[in-house]
Order: structure tokens, then sequence, then C-alpha cells
């Protein structure tokens, strides 16, 4: 086990120096570049069985570890695939698909970093990503524009794929449409017979991304139907769910799509607080299938999400990298089914 | 509007070359070490206002972005701040503390990256944080031992802060003691006249860090009365929980501490579905105080938990980068109190 000095008196910035791999070479008495061949694990060239455990003992002594930026100034790009951390919180679907995209990335010998962006937005985000010299950038959301796309090309990605609901021309594209999830859920409270239905509009910034399209394709499965919307704006609050559920009985509604199902929680609780029958009086339904719903009594009806796999976006980089002329392609990857229980 | 080449045909993977800083020189008709200053904006070296506007244009017209890594290699550290991305859902506690720290050392300079570290533990984790060279790396949870923060420190490192149960030798510890929630939750089970406790232990792998030393709070807090223990075993499944009330009546249980308030949530669905009156047979409380504990019926108790903000954080941080050989510092940082409603 190595021992750490004690740092006893508070001292100078100055530390030990790092160790490089020119010190390696030296105490290995072998060159950099046998060095970065046996570090590196190069297969193209042919390096003796002794040499190697010579390199490999120098670097355990000296404690050196390769540096990935040294090597991609080298290689002329990394193998670090960028995204940007989500700034809101995330629930266990986006967990699982960012647990198993970076788990099959790292199987193509990728490393995921993802970067803090706060307050950062649009070609000003493109140009702090780009600095960092990804060789692949997955954008979420919106935002990215053509000239932030040409400044992350300029800085050597190889892929940029977009996961929202618009292209960026010259990007590949996951459309991930939150239309079908309204749609879904429209559908439904038409077919389950409500004619006047709310749609739940979130009050916190940041999800009108996901809150507009579930709007318009609840207004899609309605056309045509003489079914009417109306919007509820709503803050994720107590008394403003008590103030919304207060004026339930003038609204005059039989249906609602609560945008996701802890939102849908919040309504009805603040409806059945006012007496509202679910779903006699009023239908719900939310989004996300948690297992929250499930909870609930009248049991929560939910439009189920499907996001795309993990492993299908790392093969969609790993082949944009190293085919980057090719034609970006587009794939439809949301899938939305309802989920029908007690409160609708 | 800087256009997009198109790319037509699938071609080989070379690319336009990247534009670096000598080609902006060149345009510009300066020495490379002028455009470094100009760009990184240094205030040490005095250049007219003429130049500096040649070089910004030169680099707008080519698109040059500096390199992060390159600047890195040139000052001998990076200012990037390096935290391994959480592999379980976080919730809005967390999401918040991260954005506040995000945005606190943005403002100082640094760049949080948060590194996906999905199947790498301990030391090995260690060394792939070490590679891209940060300045400084916060630790959530436990696993670093004295060899990865000695590669880490090797690797340049200025500052290790690890946020979780225990300091390790070397480097800066936010102590985040889980114990203080359990303690806060058996104290107040006590005070409410339970003397028959159960505490739900999550099935889930990588939660044993929180519900151990939570377990070991009840215990503390039971010491010395007539009250007993019962480790309830629990997974997050509704089949699971309908099984554990099934035979709640044999167990005699008084009162329940149930990890946090979606187990509790998940429990107490599964108990009145059994007709196990809440608080009268059994008393029930949560922590995190999530806003669906006081959407339920009886309202949830629960234990509020308070984290170190974001700015503390990012300003220790900041510390010791500037002061790499002063003592590490700990501090305790987990608050825990009570929040008592209907359920208990």
């Amino acid at each position: 086990m190595v021992q750490i000095p004690k740092q006893s008196a508070p001292s100078s910035p100055a530390q030990r120096p790092v160790p490089t791999s020119a010190d390696v070479a030296r105490l290995a008495g072998v060159s950099r570049a046998t060095v970065s061949y046996v570090l590196n694990n190069t297969s193209a060239v042919r390096i003796s069985e002794p040499t190697r455990r010579r390199v490999h003992e120098a670097a355990k002594e000296l404690g050196y570890v390769p540096h990935a930026a040294a090597r991609s100034l080298r290689a002329g790009h990394s193998r670090m695939v960028l995204m940007p951390a989500p700034t809101v919180p995330v629930g266990p679907l986006y967990s699982q698909f960012f647990n198993e995209l970076q788990w099959a990335l790292s199987r193509l010998d990728y490393t995921v970093v993802q970067y803090g962006g706060v307050g950062l937005h649009g070609d000003e985000a493109a140009r702090a990503w780009a600095e960092l010299r990804p060789v692949a950038v997955l954008v979420p959301g919106s935002g990215l524009g053509p000239e932030g796309l040409a400044v992350l090309k300029r800085a050597g990605a190889r892929a940029v794929v977009t996961l929202g609901p618009e292209r960026v021309e010259g990007a590949h594209a996951l459309l991930m449409d939150h239309d079908r999830v309204g749609h879904s859920a429209g559908a439904h409270l038409l077919a389950r017979g409500r004619r006047r239905i709310g749609v739940v509009m979130p009050g916190e910034s940041g999800l009108e991304i996901f809150s507009r399209p579930r709007l318009d394709g609840v207004r899609r499965a309605l056309r045509g139907s003489e079914a009417s919307v109306t919007e509820l704006p709503l803050a994720y609050a107590e008394e403003d769910a008590a103030r919304l559920a207060a004026r339930w009985r003038t609204l005059g509604l039989d249906g609602v799509f609560a945008y996701n199902d802890e939102y849908a929680m919040l309504l009805m609780r603040a409806l059945q607080d006012e007496g509202v029958g679910i779903p006699d009086e009023t239908a719900v339904i939310g989004a996300d299938d948690l297992m929250l719903g499930r909870l609930l009594r009248p049991r929560l009806s939910t439009v189920h999400i499907e996001l795309p796999s993990g492993r299908d976006l790392a093969e969609l980089v790993d082949r944009a990298v190293r085919r980057p002329g090719a034609a970006p392609e587009t794939h439809e990857v949301l899938g939305a089914r309802v989920v029908h229980r007690d409160s609708s």
C-alpha cells in the first residue's frame, strides 16, 4: 500500500512534480515511444515481454497515470463522449438510460463525461464543450444551432447527436417527440367518453420543451371531435393545486392530462380534498409510469414512455465516430403507450 | 451565421483539420504567445487594442476554440473539478445542491465535469479519474482508499474532497453522517411512546452506505430504553411490500422508520391495504421531506435533511486548490430534524 506523505505545515502551492512518460522511460531505460506503446496497449508494435514488464514496473514505481488529454493531443482526437449534465432532477427512467449508455460506451472504449452547463445556453454552451475536444457530443433537449454545431465539428467532434424534438442540419438526430405522449393521453380520455379536457402546464421553467409538445399532442388527438382543451398552469406546490381545485367545478372539466405522474398525484390529492370524484366526475391520467402511480387510490392511469436503449445510442455514436463523413442519421426513438388503471 | 458544408457521399474518416493557435497567429500576423495571451485574457502582459482585435478576428474567422487540455498541459494543471456521476436516480435535494455547486464553481472560473464511472470502484476509479488530470476531485460516498488518493495527488489533483460517512487520511472531508437521520427518527418514535420499532432496510444495492448508518442511529437513540429494533428488508416493489404487510401483525411493531419517504409511501399503502391503522396501530416516519409525504393521508412524518450549500463547498475547493499544502479540513455538514405530521 502506498504511504501518503503527511502534509505538515501550510506551505506554498508547490507540489511534488507530476511524473511524466519521460520519467517512466528514463527509469525503464527505454524510449518514450516504447512507454507510450506499452501503456496504450498498441498492438501495431511488437514489444518483448521483459520490456513490457520493465515499463509497467517503472510506471507503478513512479505512480504514473497516462494523461488522457496528452494522449488526445497526440492522437488528434479523444475518446471522450460529452453530454451536458441534467439541470433538473432526473427520474429512474433517465438514470437507467444513462447507466446503460455509459456501460455500452465504456465497452467500446469511450469515456462518458457530463459537463455542468448551468447558465450556459446554445452556441455559448457549444463553445465551452468544444474546449474539452470531445470526439462525440450528445445534446439533449433543443438549443444547439448551426453555429454551435460548426464550432463543435471544427474542434474535432466527429459525431454530434441531438436528443430532442427537432433535427439540426448536419447532426445526427434521435427524435424524441413528446407530442406522442400527449396524443396517447388525449386519445385515451376521448375514448373514455371525456369531452372537456384539461392539460396541466407546469409552472417550472425548463419543462416547456416537454409540456408544449404534449399539449400539441392532446390537441391533435382531439382534432375532428367535439372535445375542447383547457390549459391549466400549475406550479408544483400544494397551495397552487388547492387553488386550482377550488375553482375546479367552475371549469367544468371531465378529464385531465396532468403532465406527468408527480403532477397527477399533486392534483388528484387537491381534487379529492375538494370532494371531486375520480374518475366519475373527472378522469385523471399522468405520464412516466412511476411506481407512485400504482400506490395511489384510485390507481393512476399513465402514459408509459420508452426511451432508446443506451446500447443502440452507443452503437450510433461509435458508427458516427468511425465514419464522420457519412450522412447524418435520424431515428424516431420515443415510444408511448397508455397504461389504463382506475383513475380514468 | 456560419454555413455548414454539406457532407455528401460517405467518405474516409478524414475531416477538415482542426484549427490551432498557430493558424490564428499566422492569420493575425502575431506570435503564438500573443494569441495565447489575448485569448486567455492574461492581464500580466500589455497588448495593444488593435492587436487584440486582430487576434480575435482571426480566431473567429478560423473558428478557433482554445483547447482546455492543451492549456492545462501548459499550465501544469487544469481548472477541471471532477465528480463521479451518480449511478442512482437523484432527488430534487441532490439536484439543487449540484446546480448550486456548479454555479459557484463556474463563478470561480472552474469547470465541473461529471465522470461516468459505471462498473468502476475504489482505486480503479481513481486511476480513471486521474487520466483527466482534474485540479480537484469530489468523491461522494465511500470507496476511495489511500492508494486511490495517492494516484490522484500524483496526477496533479490539488484538492480531493470526500463527501460521505468517513474521512480518508490526507483528503478533505465533508462528513455526512446518516447516523443522525436514524437517530432523529428513533428518538421521535420513542418520544411518541413506541417501543417495538421496525427499520426498513432497502433491498437495492448501493443504498447500504445510507441504510446501515441510519439503522445504527436508531439503535443509538433507543439505547438505555426498553425499546427494541427489528430490521425489515424490503425491495422497492409492491409485491414485497404486500408480503411484509401480510405478516405485520405477527411482527408486533408499533412504530417504523421506513428509510425514506418513498419507501414510507410504499409501506404505508401496503399496511393500509391490510387494514393496519396509521398512526394508532403503527406510527410511520420517513426521511427526505419530499413533497409526496405531504400528499399522503395521513400526512407523512419525516426527517428533513440539510446538505451543505454548494457555495460553501465551492469555496472549500478553491481554498484547497490555492493552498494544496495546507492541512486537510474536516466539516460535519449533514443536518437532520424531524418534521412531525400525522403518520406518527
